[in-house]
């Protein structure tokens, strides 16, 4: 499996595989993909110590690799995670089914009965690292939207990923569905990586969830449509307006909370004005819950704070440490946000309306916020169940990424024998 | 302008003026893109001399070449198509602005307001042929989508569209908007081309219109996202179940009304039961008004056919030729467009609902018809205005791309100091 030609030959094997399976899913019934679901997460529960065990293979290579402790965290399953990975595949399984949906439906005058009909993309190609839930997340996400999907996990959670993905087999298999809706990429070998972004006649989109390594290798090699996931590089932007409890509270929640995801606030831009009423307080405040405050020249003045260097803007922390700037005025802390964000979370502290209108018509992120923490970036806070991650890009799918956001439309057209003058 | 290095240049600076333009055009006021359409059509009429000079120009290198007549015919412009282009910018002027529409608003229990709001792509790419047309439609629908647009005509068409982009830069500057949102590449240095397909910073989406080798081409190095605007490889399928009259009315109009369109039938499948009650008239009537039949080993039985040759399935004739075939049963006319087609335009004539629904549900074409012209294919007809063609894939716009389809969306989320437990 090491040399070239084999991966070559493997990849095209699975992406006819998925192709065919997709074909019989596109119009699979409802009921046959829930019962599916459901009877995956049943077999997740009752294969738990198999998991368990394929999971300690698995912290044994990470330990050998010397990962990080977060990494080893992420990569770590017991019974309280799987629990809840079976918890999302029933809540999945329980979604309304996007497939066949009407969106919309006019009549034309020359006796036309148009519908819009929603209907799966096709194969979607998961790409992602360590945490072994997105095996189990993604799969069924695809499968609701009757997608056939391909997952490439991370090497670290190789056997985490086999045993989950075992699961959803078994489910497809006892309702009836193509085993092949959902395949695992059954090698470590990174050249599948690579063939898989190539794959434009058998995969649709590609859907990348990493750090850096991952969307540089794919924005260099992609020639099949992305879902890009870019880093959240989250900036909250202190008016002169902002209210100076809410604004307290906002901010430390947004930091603090979870620094490991991506809706967290990596930076902070403070209106000249709202200096010395409201970010004193917010970055003592700050510093207070812990966290390390990179301020620049003015706000270095607070004593507490460290210096900021270049490269702490537009930086995706992911810990807590969070980088701080006075802007002159507004349009200063558009164009810091324009210049140095990702397009995927950002939000503006104010009361003034005029303010607020400017914010939102101007900051072109996939979500913008008023007045709320960034924490809130999340498909399930915006009632739109699970997702496979936050889209920063704008073809296609933006923001949260459910199984709606996995499907296309036709156009279905109806008549009684129309024909065109 | 033929070294390399000078084209690279000039398409990074054209990049980075629509990039600008983009971020202005963005937030402009909706009454200011409506006033430089309408501009723009006064200055086309006002201009159609200078117009018409301009074309003929183009005619002459299009004879120097020894273009055929049909693109000669596509080529040129007098006053009646002058007058339509003119009719076409004020139609998309009069059309609703897409831009800050609210497509979806709900609450969630934690506080939040959440708006989906419509926003621009951002810089679109148009490459296309030699209809000089294009250049005032793509433009159009970019400009009320809040786009920056790049068009890349036609060398034929040099001439034509420098003058016509004049027009519309005329309108930007009247309304106080950025000349830099419709610009034209000013060069018939095919490298260009090549250029924007690469410009991943500064393009967002590329819309290329054109046969085959075009196509091609941006198949192999597109790296910028693309509508694909294949071929309209389109099948009408006449079921067992179909009624006789209607499948000779709609079978002749879709074949013969105009045969140089998209949504022009290029291949007739035949359920064996229908042959001798409907297929024989059908054919005998194509025959009739001049089409020439390609059938297979069965309808060659038919006086006056052709016989067929592999080469002629799955081919746009877009000429008065058909392809006819019969296929054993309605399973084997979905496997034969799953074969052949090209995803743009399907038909099936039937009465029978359950041989409809099969249909429906199985053929993923962007745009499915029941017992209706495939000619229908068409913005127009579909009542959604003017359209810069019809995207078969399955990303982001499918079926007609008009105004609406050029933008994405982003999430507003409003509260008032909400944070997340």
């Amino acid at each position: 499996m090491k040399d070239g030609t084999d991966i070559h030959a493997m990849m095209s094997d699975i992406g006819a595989r998925a192709r065919a399976a997709a074909a019989e899913l596109a119009y699979a019934p409802p009921e046959r993909k829930t019962q599916a679901l459901e009877a995956a997460a049943d077999a997740l529960w009752t294969r738990r110590a198999e998991i368990v065990e394929a999971n300690a293979k698995d912290l044994e290579f990470g330990r050998d690799k010397g990962l990080s402790d977060a990494m080893m965290d992420r990569l770590m399953l017991d019974e309280t995670r799987i629990a809840a990975i079976r918890d999302s595949l029933r809540a999945i399984a329980a979604q309304a089914d996007p497939v066949g949906q009407v969106i919309a439906e006019w009549e034309q005058p020359s006796g036309l009965h148009i519908q819009r009909v929603r209907t799966p993309l096709g194969v979607v190609g998961v790409i992602y690292e360590s945490r072994p839930n997105v095996t189990a997340d993604a799969g069924a996400l695809c499968l609701k939207s009757g997608n056939a999907v391909i997952l490439r996990g991370g090497s670290e959670s190789f056997h985490s990923s086999a045993a989950i993905h075992e699961c959803l087999v078994e489910g497809l298999c006892g309702a009836g569905l193509p085993e092949d809706a959902v395949q695992r990429v059954p090698t470590r070998d990174r050249a599948a990586v690579s063939e898989m972004l190539g794959m434009t006649d058998t995969i649709d989109v590609i859907v990348p969830r990493g750090g850096k390594g991952l969307v540089g290798l794919v924005q260099r090699e992609a020639r099949v449509p992305v879902f890009a996931h870019l880093e959240g590089i989250v900036h909250i932007y202190i008016d002169a307006s902002a209210d100076p409890a809410k604004a307290l509270e906002v901010v430390l929640n947004a930091k603090t909370r979870r620094t490991g995801i991506c809706g967290a606030a990596e930076c902070l831009l403070i209106h000249r004005d709202a200096v010395d009423t409201i970010g004193q307080g917010v970055i003592h405040a700050l510093i207070d819950a812990g966290v390390e405050v990179r301020a620049d020249e003015t706000l270095q003045a607070i004593s507490g704070t460290h210096a900021a260097v270049e490269d702490d803007w537009g930086r995706e922390f992911l810990d807590t440490i969070i980088a701080a700037r006075v802007v002159e005025d507004e349009d200063a802390a558009i164009a810091h946000i324009r210049q140095y964000g990702s397009d995927h979370t950002d939000c503006i502290l104010a009361e003034d309306q005029a303010a607020i209108d400017r914010f939102v018509e101007r900051v072109d992120s996939a979500i913008v916020m008023v007045n709320a923490s960034t924490q809130f970036a999340d498909g399930g806070e915006f009632g739109m169940g699970a997702e496979i991650g936050i889209a920063t890009g704008k073809m296609h799918a933006r923001g949260p990424v459910g199984a709606e956001q996995l499907t296309s439309f036709k156009y279905v057209v109806r008549a009684d024998g129309a024909v065109r003058s």
